[in-house]
């Protein structure tokens, strides 16, 4: 059994999704960010970060949706959720790192400038900026990195959910959807995707 | 042969260093930021996110320093730098994914401010915070995440030189040595390393 702790539309998503696509037997812990409880001691004991999402597994605790993606993917190998060619791995480890060291990091200067500065100007001047920097790390994505249909080519992949998943901010962050028709593509297609019907009803 | 394109004191050296424990066949070749080479149409045409650190193989080219130090340890299994267990290894995964995703990003905001902003003034306000959330994000590391002598243990892996590599900004980025005793420990057990003095003197 497995335990995500989740908070809806955040990037916990993508690893809700992975654990329904690898047929995971699982159980859901919301944490509620408007109470602030993932600043609560009881959260922090578990997951110093005070962040989501945290997975916790027989062996203990794991953190970062890139380990728990590529952990699930190992873990439930008939899922056949990432390749095991070194270099096919190393490009899906790439598209993963990338999401979430540019892609993420671009989203979070909206609602969580105060990571990086607590000058009030300049939280509004890092939201300001969002839509610039969202659509440069979105135009990466549609430009080379997504092969199409799915992430690495034909193939679905733990990437699959994870792009998904950063797809929904798309609007949110003012990224103009036309700029991004392959990316577009990917998001109404893994909209009716079973495990992404099942995972968005799950967080409703 | 392996072809790695690097910057002195940017992270390129933990895969550098990397390339060296795993006993690879490499060459280096160096990108000037301050002339701006790593925007050059040439460098572009090869890796479109104009970075480093950028990994030539046989098999193409791959880029993000948590891909690129896994695909090491996995075509170098005998130089053993990186564990089998899926829990073991996503530990070690949610390692680097802090390293690359929270502390170099905080780090970032120091030189590359305008990755999230245009304004000068927030630039400036960015630069201000980063001794506040780089000594965060390496408390995180000393308080619980480190587990000593190596990150992982009592077993060198691929996390070693990639914690090493964002410890030389420490001063720099104005984190109190002090407070981070045990970090400051593995960087000067890391320092004393044949690969690491290697790495260093093929940079300088």
């Amino acid at each position: 059994m497995l335990t995500l702790y989740y908070t809806p539309k955040t990037c916990a998503l993508a690893t809700h999704i992975a654990l329904i696509d690898a047929g995971a037997d699982y159980t859901l812990k919301r944490i509620d960010f408007s109470k602030g409880e993932q600043r609560s001691a009881e959260f922090l004991a578990m997951n110093p970060k005070g962040r989501v999402p945290a997975l916790v597994t027989p062996q203990g605790i794991l953190t970062e949706t890139t380990a728990l993606l590529t952990y699930l993917a190992q873990t439930f190998p008939k899922a056949n959720l990432a390749p095991t060619d070194p270099f096919a791995l190393a490009r899906l480890h790439s598209f993963t790192a990338f999401l979430s060291s540019t892609l993420h990091v671009a989203h979070a200067h909206g609602p969580r400038g105060n990571r990086w500065t607590d000058d009030p100007a300049a939280i509004q001047a890092l939201k300001a900026y969002v839509p610039t920097s969202m659509t440069a790390a979105f135009k990466l994505v549609e430009d080379g990195m997504l092969e199409g249909p799915f992430v690495m080519g034909d193939t679905y992949t733990i990437a699959d959910p994870y792009l998904f998943t950063m797809s929904t901010w798309i609007e949110g962050d003012q990224v103009d959807p036309s700029q991004i028709p392959r990316v577009m593509a990917h998001r109404a297609m893994m909209s009716n995707r079973p495990s992404v019907i099942r995972a968005l009803a799950e967080e409703a």
